[in-house]
């Protein structure tokens, strides 16, 4: 056995409580190198008559290595252990301090889970799980109120530039809720609405004030309420990491430089405040002086936006907080927002903006989840790109939920494009198959989906500012087709619990392959889900030990053959299997 | 290369801001198997204009791992990274999505360390660098007061039962406080102080109150005024994660059941209070019924706690706490912990009782520091049980120093013995020259050193209750060599700011030798030192760039030759050698 390749430190993504009775504990192989591997686990109290070997599931894999799991419900909430791995006639043991060549004499040195405390318990909102996201870029959605309009508005569907200005606004969305409703989604992520000076609002003036050109904060209070009458949730964009440079106390600092009694509430390096050499002279996002970071460990400012973030909670009824540039911001400064919101709204779902591996946020401490880009980059490689084979997929997204505790795997944020990215149909190459394709992976895997604005009817765009065209509104320039295809696999993923709450299994994902199999079930439901990546049809076999198959999708019928399953799927085509009877003998 | 074996996760011991202006980057490769890596890092905003590549320095190796470092200081506080790694013609760059034959295109998908943000640097009290500690179990170490006495109390000097009292009370540690100044230490730890019911206290009554066995608030309060008076800091013990069963709330809870206002105080399974099938029916520590498990999720129970842990600091001045039991309590008391303490004294010393990897509790947000088992045991190992090797201990000491950011390494808490293991002395069978060695070890390494009261006279003891024996006073019991050795190995410690502060590197430490030398170095300082853990005597040879070489232990002079450095040491000796002059040429 390689020893090098075997990895576990508990807890993070190793071994941590699924709910406030379940432990999973993992380990990490070299792959194919490994066996068998048992944890051997007790109650430290009691270790000669509680321990004992529990055989562990490989429940992951990617290039390098496997990953296996083991779920187990401590009687007395408290886990001493080791694992046990087995290849061929070679046996070793692993504890804390390492291998060992036969089982440890006592338990000193072994890994401990101490003690399941529920205050430590990862619980993400349960309704998460069965949310569908559709996200707003609010000053291209729709324009419902021309009165609002900025002074040099442009006619709806010119060209976006980074500056630019159509009218979109609060009662906009107002008007075309029929559309969410009839697309089927069940919540909806707002791009900032706060007064500010561009077109995005990531530059905020006011946080308790909702941008004139939007509408007013009764216009929003009205939004949320028509909203959660469809059913529909509804989460803001918090800017906590940087304010606008015409927020006040901003203002004032500029002003009256060190004197200013909001000097602390940012990162000032040296007065006065401007550019020196090129380069602030205070901290900001990235190095944009419209952008100054604030300094969300000064008491003032921590009051400040806890209170915007529970302002919007109370007043209106949002349901949650998508959080901008989270990485940057004080682990601290989170923690704080955490208790606060879920004090008043322990449902409320804490969304990071963080596009790199998120673990020291997602302790249970802070976010609920984050923008899970690297899914997003994944699906785009294998299903878009061309980057990446079936294998690299499967390893790619193998490793991808290895590295988080399964609870955030079912409730991180799938999207496959934002107002930072291109646009899934252009990354496409307009090639709607494709798209099809990759927004079917999305939709059965574990995670809420979100879809951006539009994707839905067919609009194209490049990286920002194309992608935050104006909304096509003219059913007659909308893919009604498209539309449909969006409207199915959203009914589909919300009624098959298998979709959201399911495992996931790669049965089929060969190097240099192009064509995936993944199954997800549940006690009471199996799906087998094929996708073919490739630009003509394919066969897929599938061992399948029930006869009679109903491809959910097509809704055609498909008899296995010799406890194989046949399946011809055209260029990126999909399909979404379920047992309709039992195969023979069974 | 082997991949498997490289290991890098940012965050943890891994990457982490040092101090406010400096980050620490560290991966791990397969033992000897690459020769050398660098940090390939800049900041994202401008990647092109300030990325470079920075060599990274092996710091650590354990028996399968090598361990590198690199130190930088961006300027703007932010860093995205990834690694080169180069092993002959071969090279490999690793960044978060995985390996690459050649320089990542973009630098997308790399590692982040996003901001250092001041309220998240792990920053643990600079004090704790420089101490001393000595351990106290009060009811053994003195006799000062007989008004006090238990009715039951024994003669000074008995056999240590689970239950019987000697008397030992905080009037017989005032009285004795010249003993602990003349022996040098700075900084004591007292086993619990509060009233309770057995002879360890660990079962508290009223966390308020000093033990009447012990004497009263004031005088604990004249006790914690000496020994400031004499630069002598002192740390109590909390007992938090249980009570006592004749706790207030616990009694009341088991009177009146689930109808008590304290029913949820504890953790209750089911009522009534007591045993069900020789299981308590309350969670409890271990499985005993005397200490049930308090429920620090209350906020009742928190209040209280806080309440107590403030007191003592604002009553009595206390330095700091060591925390009973640390991990099966939840993080978010100890944040809380943390936060009220810190408040109040910003460098009290937190020193959490963790006898496994501590990395969870060691974030920056709840512990400064855990009781440095794993150490304990790697010294005892090589010192005193020949269970490890030099190359043994090397390894264990390098995986345990790997696997903490810095500061905490030179902020543990580095033991040999305590209340609840059996004494050094006994462990060294008996044999003073393996103490000393042990003690030596224990002295020059990171990490504030404590000793376990008794053990600097030479008293012997084996596991609990034998570990507990009364203190020899008697002048002409107690072993003054053994004595004089601690007074001036602690001075030693003191006087060289490279033993506390300095860098740490093997320089020898072969596979079945006995025999060990490591350089610990600041920038004014550099000490070699050597250690031989055989029965008899041996011959090492250092290489040295230096000429001239005092041996600050034996005081000898001692002359490089052709560059190397030949020591003759006793069995069980040590050396501690300073450069005496340049070498020639230099």
């Amino acid at each position: 056995m390689v020893l090098e390749a075997i990895y576990h430190r508990a807890k993070q993504n190793w071994s941590y409580a699924y709910d406030r009775a379940t432990l999973h504990i993992r380990i990490r192989t070299k792959r194919d190198n490994v066996e068998q591997v048992h944890l051997f686990a007790g109650d430290k109290y009691i270790w000669e008559e509680s321990s004992a070997y529990i055989p562990m599931i490989k429940f992951a894999s990617d290039s390098l290595f496997d990953y296996w799991q083991a779920e187990i419900k401590p009687p007395f909430r408290r886990l001493r252990y080791g694992f046990r791995l087995q290849s061929g006639t070679e046996r070793i043991w692993m504890t804390e301090v390492g291998f060992h060549q036969g089982e440890p004499e006592d338990s000193t040195g072994m890994f401990e889970f101490p003690f399941i405390n529920p205050a430590d318990v990862f619980t993400p909102p349960a309704w998460v799980k069965d949310a569908v996201f559709y996200q707003i870029f609010p000053e291209r959605f729709a324009n419902g109120d021309p009165a609002n309009d900025p002074a040099d508005v442009e006619p709806w569907g010119g060209d976006p530039t980074p500056t630019n200005y159509f009218g979109g606004d609060l009662q906009g969305v107002i008007d075309h809720l029929d559309h969410l409703t009839d697309l089927g989604i069940n919540a909806v992520y707002f791009n900032p609405l706060f007064e500010a000076e561009t077109n995005h609002k990531y530059d905020t003036t006011d946080y308790k004030k909702i941008d004139p050109h939007f509408g007013t904060n009764d216009t929003l209070k009205r939004l949320v309420e028509a909203c959660h009458k469809r059913g529909i949730r509804v989460l803001l964009d918090a800017v906590f990491n940087h304010s606008g440079s015409s927020f006040a106390p901003f203002v004032d600092v500029v002003e009256k430089g060190a004197a200013s009694v909001y000097a602390d509430w940012f990162h000032i390096r040296e007065f006065p405040v401007g550019l020196k050499d090129g380069i602030p002279t205070f901290d900001t996002f990235a190095f944009d002086t419209s952008m100054p970071k604030l300094n969300t460990e000064n008491p003032g400012v921590q009051d400040y936006l806890l209170d915007v973030a529970e302002y919007w909670i109370k007043e209106v009824g949002i349901d949650g907080w998508r959080i901008d540039v989270a990485n940057e911001v004080d682990h601290r400064f989170w923690r704080l927002l955490r208790d606060r919101v879920k004090a008043l709204r322990p449902d409320a779902y804490l969304l990071g903006e963080i596009w790199h591996d998120s673990m020291p946020w997602l302790q249970g401490d802070q976010f609920d989840a984050v923008m899970n880009y690297p899914f997003t980059g994944a699906v785009l490689d294998f299903a878009a790109k061309g980057k990446l084979d079936a294998a690299g997929f499967a390893n790619t997204v193998g490793a991808q939920l290895a590295s988080y505790p399964w609870q955030i795997n079912e409730t991180t944020f799938n999207l496959l494009g934002s107002h930072d990215t291109p646009r899934l149909l252009t990354i496409c190459g307009e090639d709607k198959r494709m798209m099809k394709l990759a927004t079917a992976l999305q939709f059965v895997f574990p995670g809420a989906p979100c879809i951006y604005y539009g994707d839905e009817v067919g609009m194209a765009g490049d990286g920002d500012p194309d992608c935050r065209r104006c909304m096509i509104w003219d059913t007659g320039e909308q893919d009604r087709e498209l539309f449909a295809f969006f409207q199915r696999i959203i009914r589909l993923r919300l009624s098959h619990e298998a979709l959201r709450s399911g495992s996931l299994r790669f049965l089929s994902a060969q190097p240099g392959g192009h064509q995936l199999v993944i199954e997800r079930a549940t006690a009471r439901e199996r799906l087998l889900i094929l996708f073919n990546a490739a630009s003509k049809n394919a066969v897929l076999s599938v061992p399948a030990d029930t006869a009679q198959w109903n491809d959910l999708w097509s809704s055609r019928m498909l008899a296995a053959e010799d406890g194989l399953l046949h399946v011809e799927l055209p260029a990126y085509g999909f399909a979404i299997l379920q047992a309709a009877a039992p195969a023979d003998g069974v």
